[in-house]
């Protein structure tokens, strides 16, 4: 079979990195260019040692034209606004486009600009699809512009959307506390995430503000078949991959058997390659370098609350291993091609 | 002024040490006796080499006619259940007992016993005070036996109690979603504490049955005058100390100001030596070492929901400190007395 | 092609473990038995979670007869003396063994002696062929009892090896000062890699005597052609994986220009699959999860002592991986069968 | 007794909160100024939320002439060059200068510019003593200019120029293998100590090229009485404090009995308030938070070399607690004055 050839638009970022991981072991794929402007010139293995004596590849600046003409697919890992524009170009020039971005990730650009500022491609929202495979698997087979999920919105909306689905948890008053390690800051050095600082801490951050709770809340009311706002407080806390989803609600009937939860779960996720429902609290570290999600359902039977988590390594479900299971899915290709190797644990 | 003789019995784990770091230091206290069962014989020196040339001292075997003969004041810091019966013996004897188990913090025995069994030595419990000075400060003055407050209590009830002493938030559906260290979890080799196991990973434990959860609801129940039942989440993180509570309660009055909440507090606090309103997310790093506090109230006006944080020390604030504090107040010596150091930072 | 049945003997270890999940990826090995005592009759997912929804098995009772009845390749990953009990059982009974344990790695069972004890199987240690394929690929090709290299003398042999042949460092006064993170010493917990004591230090042991010296002597005599003695400190820091071997040579001739050893290690490696010679000190996170090599060599010309470094992840080249590397040797598969993954950097 | 006057220039960095720490606790210093230039303006409680309720000062801008008005002591935690011309300001104007940086450490400006560039302030430089409170006491006590030593020098110092003074080991040949905390990076965020980069992995910089070079072998060469050259690489691992070096020499006679290392460092240190001789391989972790140092020697018969350690809290011994200890021997104070403390550990 052909390889499809891919661009990286973004490449220099750590979703950048962490896809040329992913598509160098892809049967399917020839990853053909790397952009980044500001690392254009630059190899690759020297940003990225990890890449010596595997990748070579010298970043270049990003060029829709040239995109176009060489590649067939193009994975975005762009600041937001940046990604908007480029995946306009591309999409205009027939590339399918896998944007990691929040850009296309809310259906509204009223919504978006509330959270993000003004929308640089509005016109593209209607052709977007969200990219969670496991809630959208249909609409990714056909898509031409896949909005990648952010990596609280994937680890949380696993957790709690099947049993939104099945109407055992009540749409209101649902908490969000998530932990996140420090990669889903980026690489650009920065206080709150220089190794003296955060080493030896946790706190809270971007309290009751952070931008990923209107997309968790949009798929969560797709779930629920009515609006709904949920509080959400990400903490940082001193590892380098992980997420984990500490979600409680309420439930619908609290006459329902503890295990409820859990067993709706396991219906919902029986057939996903990616999903396991454990029966203890899951750990990010036994999905470092995966693109597992591991999940879980409690009943506190004392204070009849609902207690689902979700865990995934943010770097791969929660990004690029989620972009090339998109990938997988719209080209037809095994959902989990260049995605089966289990987590490095320890 | 004559140094008050005093002993820590149980003085080879996690927080013996800390009250051993404290008290060396301590103007007013002689450290005359470390008793330690197991490590019976051996030189402090040897099993904390953090202690070499500062402290020589031998662990023996505890002895309460010993220790009544020698102390006027014992700390206990022994596996629940052991500490009762240590406690009944020297509380007979006439020694003044600080117990850092949680042994004497429930008022009813029958409550104890549904989380951790039958209890040793029932007689005790209305004689003790439980040692969270900044709620119970007049009944210490006098307290004989003093019930040191748990790690997670402390962080969570500084930062609940006052807005439910106020009437701000409502006593039920009080979520604490707490982020611990490993030092809580003691010096006993285990998996679950073991580096390769948790060094890079995340996760909740006892997910709605940690035995500090009914600790936690007396006190509040205290300031809310009323009976409540919460839900608490324990989270394990890959860092030695801290504790970080994160809580979510509904107002009382969604009408009253955002900063409201964040105001109150400053006003319980106020005269307070060791906790501090911050108007930030409070983060653990900035208080390892030491016995301070810092809280932070918050108003997610999208949910109408209050969210509130504390952050310890877990084996100062949230342990030894806590005990030393305590034993200053019940002595009538300033309270500050060899716990003013700044947290060690970064 | 049919697939080779393999079994793993001491498979509830971090070596085992890493060695299912190298093992499941590979396309011509059926992973036909799961070996571990202790654990006989647990799932191995209940055991590592990251296999949960992947890995289906439960470990047995070792029993040569049936390994050798439904197996055609053996992993041993016991602790030293048990291992060489099982490898001569299985030799006898025509399974090949890759041994990771130490019990085949020295040549002489009066070292051995020294080192560890009397030797259980020493009539074996002819037949075995030391596992470090970069040094000793020939007769690996056709080895059936293999002694897979420690993580320690991994790191410094490919490191040092190349020098010593060349002439270039003399054998004499050779210090390896090494760091490991602590996956190393095992799952079993024990005070040394308990979280709250070496979460935040760093620290040497077994100075002067740790069990890779003789090892590593062993290699470098057989490269420089003459007996040697070197000085071996590892250093316990707080990461879970990873090897840097920091070695201290002189020169032959200091005459010679400072690039002439990093010049003799890239013609060394210029055709190696795993091995890259890097211009910069490696960094051991460059290389988790991979089963790739780096090493750097530098001339301090102010003091005209060499210095050269090597990088692993300890249980990937350290351990499971170059057992793969080795079956794909001696089975005459493509080198880098099952170990094409780059590292998980960040 | 009236309290001394003491300003600290370069407030805003790492060694500075450390002074800040440090001095609030001391009870013969008033803590006059805070001057950071960038900071200015700034409440310290703002950059370091730890002091929050502790200390209420403002950083200023440096003003020579504001500080000789108001304080005889000044502690400079400047970059090096900058920290000269202020050390020269100051001291003009009769300020007793404790000055952190590298500036007056090299006797000789010749050899500064060498690995510095051109000194500010070469007139200093006959004024200046070397503030290694073990090695210089009685001309200390007197000094009122001193070079404030680096922490890699403390730790390699303290632990070798013992066995040189007593011409037990060799002056040539010495090798430094030394380990730090990100801590001694300082507090500018860059890719080098960013969390996701340094979280995970170890590795050494600037070999054979580290400024602290020179400062280790001038000292050296005071105790050994010749001129010496030594080889030092300085690693970076993922704790925040502490650092340890690893030294490796040859013995003058190998036929002295294993323990004449350790036993010349014990008499050597037998009076000394803040050095202990163990005799296992210090652990950074022993010593974190306090001015404290840890050595220990060992012989290796079989190769006949000498290895020595030492360990410290780079940011204590290291710098700030070390120029406190200085500040107490210029002052007649007792030596440990706020800097009693133990360890902080676990």
């Amino acid at each position: 079979m052909e390889r499809t050839p891919v661009a990286i638009v973004g490449a220099s970022g750590y979703v950048g990195a962490e896809l040329v991981r992913l598509l160098v072991r892809h049967p399917h794929v020839l990853l053909r260019g790397l952009y980044a402007h500001r690392h254009a010139g630059h190899e690759i293995a020297k940003d990225y040692p990890q890449f010596a004596g595997i990748v070579q590849a010298t970043y270049e600046v990003f060029d829709a034209e040239a995109v176009a003409r060489d590649c067939e697919i193009a994975f975005l890992a762009l600041p937001h606004g940046e990604s908007a524009r480029a995946a306009e170009a591309l999409h205009q020039r027939g590339v399918t486009v896998l944007d990691l971005s929040a850009d296309l990730r809310l259906r509204s650009a009223a919504v978006y600009a509330e959270w993000y500022g003004d929308h640089h491609a509005p016109s593209l929202l209607p052709h977007a699809v969200y990219g969670l495979v496991e809630r959208h698997r249909e609409a990714l087979r056909t898509a031409r512009l896949v909005a990648v999920p952010g990596c609280y919105p994937t680890a949380a909306i696993l957790a709690l959307a099947p049993l939104l689905d099945a109407r055992l948890i009540a749409p209101d008053g649902i908490i969000i506390d998530a932990k996140s390690g420090t990669t889903g800051a980026g690489r650009e050095p920065q206080r709150s995430t220089h190794f003296s600082e955060i080493g030896e801490g946790v706190r809270a951050y971007k309290v009751a503000g952070h931008r990923h709770t209107p997309e968790i809340e949009q798929e969560l009311e797709r779930a629920a078949g009515k609006l709904l706002r949920l509080t959400f407080t990400p903490h940082l806390i001193p590892m380098t991959r992980g997420i984990l989803a500490t979600c409680y609600a309420l439930p619908v009937d609290p006459a329902r058997p503890a295990q409820a939860y859990a067993d709706e779960l396991r219906r919902t996720y029986a057939d996903e390659p990616f999903v396991t429902v454990v029966d203890h609290a899951p750990d990010t570290a036994h999905l470092r370098g995966s693109n597992r999600v591991q999940v879980a359902a409690f009943y506190d039977a004392r204070t009849g609350r609902v207690i689902v988590m979700g865990a995934i390594d943010n770097l791969v479900k929660g990004a690029a291993g989620q972009a090339v299971q998109c990938l997988n899915v719209l080209r037809g290709w095994p959902e989990t091609t260049a995605l089966d190797g289990g987590a490095i644990f320890p």
